[in-house]
């Protein structure tokens, strides 16, 4: 047998051999979420314009990334809000800050979760004004009413997008990469998760674990199942007052049509999930395209050693100057040459191979033949990157989902961590090493790579799908489990289990009765008998 | 917004403009099912040899519809067996006879029970038949041997094509349409079913149940996994002897690295699944072609009123005199012309606008704009025929899936069900004007062959990619979950709630034990102290 696989393997072709335009023009609304999020959501409203639709992104007047292309046929609507920009960058410096744990003292698990309650409270009074920024907004919901919208995709970790599709009257769908424990998904979304083998979300086990990792995980669940139950509980009064009735927020996001989660068998471990969830995983990836002519020159001098690509993301700009001459020291001792996107100072121990840069075109870097080895913070769509070019990782996980990211990508073989509270050089130095040298890393990278290419259809054309799907239909109906319709005990048919256990306890006492009458009737027959 | 819905709807085109061949050919092992379960895998083999795979067909000296065409490039390899077609035909004429339940007296659950039992036992020693003239046939195993297989698509419902390929050390998957309650792909397939809204197969349940309805459900599946695991026990047997090590059917069944289910979700109701779970139902749709000239003319005969398709599927031959009286009366009432495929004898009442046909071109007549209506017996494969052209159906069903396949048809508005032992003429005749008359019926049979037409990738093409994919990386293992390697209990959890339940038992304990002590301790130098 003589296989060959294609890099963009064009299996419908041969099958559907009538090439059509795109025969319908949507209006599409957008509830983006900022940060990293928005880099995601992005291609997809991209692919949208060029698919002829309309497409208008509901944001606030502080956001960071999100922004208008002048070239752009996208349409904005801005919501006005009394917070600044600086409020949302110190909000996400505060989080990272508590994350990565700079200060002297460690903090304690319930310095943390303090800490940690002050900051939710902000970002709930934050995206309240977003909230209340349309909702109680005549002017603007009235231009969105007459803006005649097919569907709302939004991202939820921004709460309201969904609110706003009731309120419009249209199907609303998600974006999403992950809730903490996969809360959301399960509750609103009703997707099963047996926890002997899907890892709770943020609990960086794999579906592979021990005895006590699996007591670590049933206990996970319910743990932070908890702590979304009682944050977001100030969200269920806000749902049920701008709805006029009693409600929750998962009740309203329970009527997503469909969920478009952001990762794929390559990087998630296989689990349970339903018709109307979509796992589009790495739909920003792209070939690489050619390197600016000095960077090219750099790469190329690094000879058949290969260049090592270096970012911690866009949210970190800096790290301490301790840090980041441990870090350079770490990377002057290996033979390839380091590109590495840092805006802090220049550490004092950097090598001659390791060049610095305010960004870098970190897609292109990857794709690039000379690429050996990616240090990343384990963002998703840095992760995706990597998967998509079949580069092996060091993962330096900081907050958030990173080092859950990572923890999958070390079960897959792909990736190394280390710690980057705790690393020393050598650390650093030898998980370098290690990605590089040992043929395995190399050869899973490449295999996640060969699994993330090979689908019916590529991940942004099956968002793009859906999305055009529930405009064409007004929803997805079908796709819908009924599940929605049942209460919490009719779900887990404890009602059944109760009836079945009432009608079990009352034929055993029934029969016991009648055991218990028969032995004192045939008893006393037997004694009078011998009496008699 | 201007929305018109191609009819053969061709997304990827936009997006894929590169048109590649097809660039390896595999080696196909095909174990097949007989009867109507041929109809549905012939299209896929058609599909592989077109794609430029070898196809070799592996199954017994005495099959029914199981054949080779003289064009075809598939190969046939013959398992000799001493049980002959007659013997097949004569299990399955008995197996129909005693669903139907000709007989005068109706048969009690008892001896129906008893009655299938024999007829399980006689298709287990034909089964058994067929796997020993493989895996006891040296010189069979030797030529598949030496045939450098890539892959072996089995049908499960016969018996053993997993255990020819772990024999001969290749990939392996399945093409199914049910197993009773699900039970394999449930227990073998680790796929959840929560019986509060996922109805057991063959319980003619929706997933809208009533309590009693959720009570029956849940008793339903142990129930039938009960009759499952006591009937395939031999098999746990014959597995354990011909792999030389104690195994079961299930743990063979489990290593299939794709399930391509015969469903989709325009038939079935939405449940959880697992991503090795592709469902592909109607892959053997295809638009009409024209009619033969004589049946044209007696279709376009019926002028506005159109015709009624009419066929009780390839396994049904005949009905009794009386029965088949009843239908021609009913059908002589409508205006509608009617193409009824029947062998039996001409019915003494048969109408002047009724035809009767050895064999009708059925998909080529449900796809003709004449086609008002379908009168069928609910195997899937008709009735995918009637989604896929949008014809409303009346339920004529008799054994096996066929009466929980109608329950789908009517739970989604459009098939009413006529019950084949019971029925009158005038309950026909309703039917009939009802699917027809009632604008409803029309509409939803309309929107369910929307919901097939608008996938992303049309149910044959997924098949073929899926079969691809496996030879392609020689399995599809990213797609297996962790489930496959707990025990029973480990996979509920049990030894975890356990251990947990033991820890707060031991808590209470301790604590009861050390207030117990306080008090006494407390309550003892109290009393001193008062006695001081």
């Amino acid at each position: 047998m003589d296989i060959i696989m294609p890099k963009n393997f064009v299996f419908l072709l041969i099958f559907n051999l009538t090439l059509t335009e795109n025969v319908f023009s949507g209006n599409v609304l957008i509830w983006p979420t900022d940060g990293s999020h928005w880099l995601n959501i992005k291609i997809i409203l991209e692919e949208l314009t060029q698919r002829n639709h309309n497409v208008t992104i509901l944001a606030s007047s502080a956001t960071l990334f999100i922004n208008s292309d002048p070239d752009s046929p996208v349409n904005f609507e801005v919501i006005p809000v009394s917070f600044k920009k600086s409020d949302i960058d110190s909000l996400i410096e505060h989080m990272i800050m508590l994350w990565i744990d700079h200060r002297p003292t460690p903090l304690t698990l319930w310095t943390f979760y303090k800490e940690l309650g002050k900051l939710l409270d902000t970002f709930f009074q934050i995206n309240k004004q977003i909230c209340d920024g349309v909702l109680s907004n005549p002017k603007l919901m009235s231009r969105l009413q007459k803006g005649g919208f097919d569907v709302l995709v939004a991202d939820p970790v921004t709460i309201c997008g969904d609110l706003v599709a009731v309120k419009l009257g249209i199907p609303f769908m998600y974006t999403l990469r992950f809730s903490p424990a996969s809360t959301v998904e399960r509750h609103c979304g009703k997707i099963p998760a047996p926890a002997s083998y899907v890892p709770a979300a943020l609990s960086e086990l794999t579906d592979q674990m021990t005895f006590g990792e699996r007591v670590k995980n049933t206990i996970s669940y319910p743990l932070q199942d908890y702590i979304f139950q009682s944050y977001w509980g100030e969200w269920n009064l806000y749902y049920s007052k701008v709805l006029g009735r009693p409600t929750t927020l998962c009740e309203t996001m329970g009527k997503a049509e469909i969920w478009l989660m952001r990762t794929y068998w390559d990087f998630e471990f296989p689990r349970p999930y339903l018709p109307n969830f979509e796992f589009v995983g790495g739909l920003h990836c792209k070939p690489a395209k050619p390197l600016p002519k000095e960077m090219e020159e750099f790469v190329q001098s690094s000879g058949e050693h290969g260049v090592v690509v270096f970012s911690l993301g866009s949210m970190v700009k800096n790290l301490t100057e301790e840090k980041a001459n441990l870090i350079a020291s770490a990377l002057a001792q290996i033979p390839q040459k380091v590109l590495w996107r840092y805006k802090g100072k220049k550490p004092t121990t950097l090598g001659a191979n390791t060049q610095l840069y305010d960004w870098i075109p970190q897609n292109d870097l990857l794709g690039h033949p000379k690429a050996k080895a990616f240090i990343t913070h384990g963002g998703t769509n840095g992760i995706y990157e990597a998967i998509y070019h079949g580069v092996p990782m060091v993962g330096v996980p900081m907050f958030a989902d990173q080092p859950d990211n990572i923890a999958h990508m070390k079960a897959k073989g792909a990736a190394v961590e280390v710690n980057i509270n705790t690393m020393t050089s050598a650390d650093l130095l030898n998980a370098l090493k290690t990605v590089i040298n040992e043929p395995s890393y190399k050869e899973n990278a490449m295999r996640l790579s060969r699994i993330h290419h090979d689908q019916p259809v590529k991940p942004l054309d099956r968002a793009v799908f859906w999305i055009e799907f529930v405009m064409r239909h007004k929803g997805a109906k079908h796709l819908r489990p009924a599940a929605h319709n049942l209460t919490w005990f009719q779900y887990h048919s404890l009602d059944v289990i109760g009836f079945l256990l009432a009608c079990v306890a009352t034929a055993i006492f029934l029969v016991t009765k009648c055991c218990l009458f028969s032995c004192r009737k045939f008893g006393k027959t037997g004694k009078k008998k011998k009496r008699e």
